[in-house]
This record gives structure tokens, C-alpha cells and sequence, in this order.
């Protein structure tokens, strides 16, 4: 049985989704899909829409056949160490290809930048150096280091879309941990991240799909971009809390969390860095709404994403002594599978690296798990769910 | 003009307070009445039921003329630090003589045994050790090692009963500061601290009021026991706030804050000692309600009002290190005052020892004042506000 890897956050799943699953899985030639999907907290630093469990049904539903947890470490991590636990993940299950989506549609031009840039290797970490510290945000000047590295000629990524950098980041780390798997890519299509919700498209960005809920948008309305499955499982998720995942809901706690330490001793959560603790904790101070919160917080030299990071690792406890205190993922936390995927995990067994964790309870003793279970529970408490038992209570979803 | 001293938390303001107040001006011939009022946590180590505020209001509107807020640090401290901060305040203000309700109702008993303590004071002090070591609660061990040091003789106070042990803490206070206040007790009349509030009766305990108000009893029924202007400013609060304060009401954030700490950082908040830290990390992740949160935490070692002074400190974010820091009270927060009251301020000037906070800006550099804002903003997101401004905004209030 031939296994091909994506690593996701379904926030939530849509047709977007789809498409990249089903051509995943058919340019791979595979007969399973394995998909590493962020638990309850995501790369932007964002409570996920809805929890990771709902988050598994509609994958099974709609063409996964694994779904396996990136631990929080990851998940929430810059985009090279959120790629090197995806890769490292899919690589312990036995993939023999990962496929991920892009602006750029093809895998080469990847390849080429890679090819590229470990060569350059020196000279563009000193430009990204220089740039920051001339005070631009990381990500504008990496893409200016890029520009400079490439020297505008044909062939190479274009490395200023956000897919296209987390793609490049899988290429790398697929090349550090020396990993057989093959590379894919396929082309996003559609709207664009950023977009908002438009009529008549079946594609909409999970932004836009967010916001058109947030804002009352009916279920029904939004099934021209969310399988069916998709639509009942929000609906149940809605039914159980009585709200979504987001900074707007989790503000208060945060707002309390955040108030209630002395500004220095925020600095030591992760990303949090130079004196940036005092702007959080006077805006906290200060405003009672989270969009007004932020705005006070964002600047050039910090992006919304980095600084959601920064709230997010406040927010579960997460310091910089945790964040540097681990090199690998040690274990592959099974939240859901169809009847092919547990055809694969029991055919699969020996070549599999890593444990397969199906309980909770298996990770009590792991530090690593410890910290995804303590920022499963908190998410829960900020959902202002009161049973804190269902990390421990449910078993992974079989979708038979 | 002369003034006399009490020490209230007026959890609400109820008829028993109104009998106190009245009889404390009585019995001292005062043409003024001061208290010092506990802010918004209070001894037993809760949350309190209404804000400073409307606390203030009740106290003007029946009696006292001026409030002074006991800071933090000694409003939710054991009885004798307690005690220390409350009379030395009224000791700042120019009080001539304070005056505490009590189950005894004569001073001479107090004044017996507080001699009699000072004298046997070492064999005392190591009979309370003995018991703790044997496991019993620190209430329970004092009033062992009276028994024992009394011998069983009359005349002196019996310290079995709550109010008597404040007030026997009161007697040591001032005797230790060398106070020239005269000291007096009223005798408490009616319900006793934990009855349930009884029909029929005008005085019912606090506890009893606070329960009958949860259960969602009218404020008319209530009308028996409580001034009309008691009734109105918690109608006012209920307006504002949509609940009153509790540790029900404040659970959901207590314990998100205490599960997104390890337990053994737990420890370092103030009363937080031997291994109990372990215990309440496990009880808020087991249970969804205060009761039986708590219920887990009781023993015959630690007592529910020292377990809510820990969670208290949680809370808040006070240290132990915070709780060692403080010798003295340093200023008077003036919460309200009536006309007679300003006069008063006005007329001895140069006889209050303290300097008097109108405004919490004034306090932003003061140590122990910023524990004060800090506990009153983080006391308002319990309630669910999200307007923190409200401790700078307010002026002292002026009941003409």
C-alpha cells in the first residue's frame, strides 16, 4: 500500500481542501492519504475554528485516511520548524510522497531555490540579518534577501506567496532529515488566502469562510464552498460550545492572562522578544476589543502572525525554555482514520518509526504531549466548554 | 472632633452592620465614624459579593462617614496581619477609638487574655506549633493551646467564636503599634456568622443574605434584613455587572489560570505551601464546579478559608515574595466620605499620619498600591467587565 502525505489545519475544510486532497493523493499514484494536521492551536498563531476532533471527521469524510496531530511545538512554530515536525511525521508513517498546495503549481522551481540557496546559504542569512535589523519584518526580508540571491532571473519560486514559503520549507526539511519521500505540488486554485467570500466561486479561502460565519453568514449560503460534511460538523461544533474558536472569543481570558502577570514576566514565553512585552500589556490595559488590542501591537517590524504567535504561547503557558528544549517529534498522535487507514497502520507496522499514541492518557508521561493535552484543555476553557475530559475521552474517530 | 474606627468588609452592608455602626459612634461619643473597608477580596480569602464602590455607597448612606480602603496585601491576610493594617490606618487617621462587633461584647475579656498571652506568650506559641505538627488546622491549634494556657478559668474571651478572634487581633494590633486608641466591642446581635437567613428576623448574617441573593430570592424579601439603600446599590450592581462576585462566578478564570501554570509554579503565590499546589492543580482539572473544586482541596489540615486565601492569591498573581515585601501600610485610600466626614479631613490635617489617595493614578508608582489596581482590574474581568478604567475614573464618592 502506497501512502502519500499533506500536512493541513482545516480551519475549516473546504473545497479548496478537497481539491488538494484528491489530486494529492492521484499525482502520487498513492492508495492512502495521510494528512499531519495542527491540533487546536495553528500556524498563525490562531485558536482553531473549530477543534481538532470535528476537524478529523471532516477530513475522513472527504478523502484523508489518517489523520495524525503536529504537536503544538510545531504547529504553532515559524514556518521552518512547523515543516521540519510535518515532514519529520510523514516520513515516521512511511509516506512515500508529500504533496503540498502552492501558487506555483510546479516542483522544480522549488528544487531550483533550494538547490540555490543552499549554496547561497551564507550570503542570504547575512541579507535577512541586515534587513531585520535595519527594522522590516523577518518574512519581508527574507523575501529581499531572495530577490537579491536569485537576482530576478527565471526558474525559481516565487517565494513572496505565502503557500510557496511553507512549500519551500517541506523541500528543506525533507532534505535535512534526508527523507525518501518524493515531492509534490499541486496548484492552488481559486481565491486567494487573503480573499473575502465571493458568490458564485466553489472556491473560497478558509478566511473568508471564517469571517462569513463570524458575521452570521447561514450554513446553507456557504454550501457552494464546504462539502456537506463539512457544513454538519460546524453545525454540531456550534451546537456543543455555542460559538468558534477565535481571538475575539478567547480575548477575555487572554486579556486576564496577560494583565495578570508582571509585563517582564511575560518575556518569557516564546517569540516573545525586545521589550514588546510592555506594548501587550498596556494594550491589554487598555482595550476591550481584540482587533483594537492588536492594531495597538502590529508595527512594521512585527507582523499579525508573529505577534498572534506570541498571544498564542502566552495564552497556553508555552515559554521559550519549552520551546528550545525539543529537536523531534517522538510520537504520532492518531486522531482519526478510515477503514483503509487502519488497513495501513496494521500491513505497515514494522516500517513505521515512530509509536502510534491513540490515547491521551499515553502521553501523560511525555513532555512533548503534556504540552499539546495542557493547550488542548486550555482551548476548551476559552470555548468556555467546563469538560476537560474529552481529551482524554475520545478516541480517535474511525470513519468506516 | 472626635473619631472613632471599625473594620468592615460589608459583604453587603446589612442590618447587623447599621447596629455596629451606630452603636461604635454610641459607645465612643465620636461625632464621626471611620472605616476601613477591605477592596474587592476580602478576608476569607473571596472574591467580594458587590464592588468597593457600591460597598462605599451602602456605608455612607447608613452611618459612616468615611471610607478608607484597607489595602490588598492585608485585606485578605490572616487575622493578625489583617488586624495590624486596619489599625493602623485608624491609628493614621486620627481615630480616638475603634470599635469591633463581637460574640463576647465586653473589652475586659480581651484585654485578660491578650495579658495573660503576652506573659505565657513562648509556651503559647510552641503548644500551637505542637498541634499544627500533629496535623490539625491553625484555628483549631490556637484554640487548643488556649484552652490549655487559660487553664479553663473565666474571664477571659472566648476564642472559639470568629469575631472574638479578630477582635482579640485588633487589641494585639493596637498594643503593638502603641496605639492611644480606646479600645471597644458591641456585642453582635441576631444570626449567627453561617446561619442561613431566617424569616421573620431583621438580622441575618451575610453569608445567609449573599446565598438567599444566588438563589435568585427577591431583593423585597430581602428587604427585612438589608437598608433600602443597601437593596438599591445592589440592584444598581446587578444592573451593571449582570452577577455578583463569587468564586462561582469566577471559577471559569481561576481555573484557566491555575491549569495553565505547572503545578509547581503554583508554589510561589502567597499561602501556597506543602505540596498543596499539586492538590488544586488536580482538583480544577477534575472538576467543572467551585464546590466540589474545593470539596478536594479541604482536610482537617487546611481550612476552607485558607484555601480560598491561596486561590485569592492565584488569582491575582500575588507571590509570597509580593506578601514578604510589606511592613507598613504607606497611604489612606479615600473611598467616600459624607459632608461630616470631609469636615473632618479638612479640620485634622495635621493629625493624619498618612498621606490621603483620592485617585488610583496617584498610586501607579506606589508598590503595594499597584497590587491594589492590579487586584481591583483583574476583580472586574472576573465579573466579566471589560471596562478597567473604572479605578481611575472613579473619584471618591460624595454622599452629601
Amino acid at each position: 500500500m502506497k501512502a502519500a502525505g499533506i500536512v493541513v489545519e482545516y480551519n475549516p475544510f473546504h473545497n479548496g481542501h478537497l481539491h488538494h486532497a484528491r489530486s494529492a493523493k492521484e499525482s502520487a499514484g498513492a492508495d492512502i492519504l495521510v494528512a499531519v494536521m495542527s491540533g487546536q492551536f495553528l500556524q498563525r498563531g490562531e485558536p482553531a475554528f473549530a477543534d481538532k476532533w470535528r476537524r478529523t471527521e471532516m477530513a475522513l469524510a472527504n478523502g484523508v485516511d489518517l489523520v495524525i496531530e503536529l504537536p503544538y511545538v510545531y504547529a504553532t512554530a515559524q514556518a521552518s520548524d512547523f515543516a521540519r515536525g510535518s515532514i519529520t511525521l510523514l516520513e515516521a508513517i512511511g509516506c512515500e510522497a508529500f504533496c503540498f498546495g502552492s501558487e506555483q503549481g510546479a516542483i522544480e522551481p522549488f528544487l531550483k531555490s533550494r538547490q540555490l540557496l543552499n549554496k547561497e546559504n551564507l550570503a542570504y542569512q547575512q541579507r535577512i540579518h541586515e534587513a531585520v535589523q535595519s527594522g522590516i519584518s523577518y518574512p519581508k526580508a527574507m523575501n529581499e534577501a531572495y530577490q537579491e540571491v536569485t537576482g530576478g532571473q527565471e526558474g525559481f519560486a516565487d517565494l513572496t506567496k505565502p503557500n510557496n514559503i511553507l512549500g519551500y520549507h517541506y523541500i528543506e526539511a525533507a532534505e535535512r532529515i534526508s527523507s525518501s519521500m518524493q515531492p509534490l505540488t499541486v496548484q492552488r486554485i481559486g481565491a486567494n488566502y487573503h480573499d473575502p467570500i465571493t458568490e458564485g466561486l466553489s472556491i473560497a479561502s478558509a478566511t473568508g469562510i471564517r469571517k462569513a460565519f463570524f458575521e452570521g453568514g447561514s450554513l446553507e449560503e456557504l454550501s457552494a464552498y464546504l462539502p456537506a460534511y463539512s457544513i454538519e460538523a460546524l453545525q454540531n461544533f456550534a451546537k456543543e460550545y455555542g460559538r468558534f474558536g477565535s481571538w475575539e472569543t478567547f480575548y477575555p481570558m487572554l486579556r486576564f492572562t496577560i494583565l495578570r502577570e508582571k509585563p517582564e514576566n511575560l518575556r518569557q514565553f516564546a517569540e516573545v522578544t525586545e521589550g514588546i512585552e510592555h506594548l501587550i500589556y498596556e494594550a491589554a490595559r487598555k482595550e476591550q476589543d481584540f482587533e483594537a488590542f492588536i492594531g495597538r501591537i502590529k508595527s512594521k517590524r512585527f507582523t499579525r502572525t508573529r505577534i498572534q504567535r506570541m498571544l498564542t504561547h502566552i495564552f497556553t503557558g508555552f515559554t521559550w525554555e519549552m520551546l528550545k528544549s525539543f529537536k523531534q517529534p517522538s510520537y504520532l498522535r492518531l486522531l482519526g482514520m478510515t477503514q483503509a487507514g487502519r488497513q495501513y497502520l496494521n500491513a505497515q507496522k514494522k516500517n513505521i518509526s515512530l509509536p502510534i499514541i491513540s490515547r491521551a492518557a499515553d502521553l501523560a508521561d511525555n513532555r512533548m504531549g503534556k504540552i499539546d493535552i495542557q493547550a488542548s484543555s486550555l482551548y476548551l476553557l476559552g470555548l468556555g466548554s467546563s469538560n476537560l475530559k474529552k481529551e482524554f475521552t475520545t478516541p480517535p474517530i474511525y470513519f468506516g
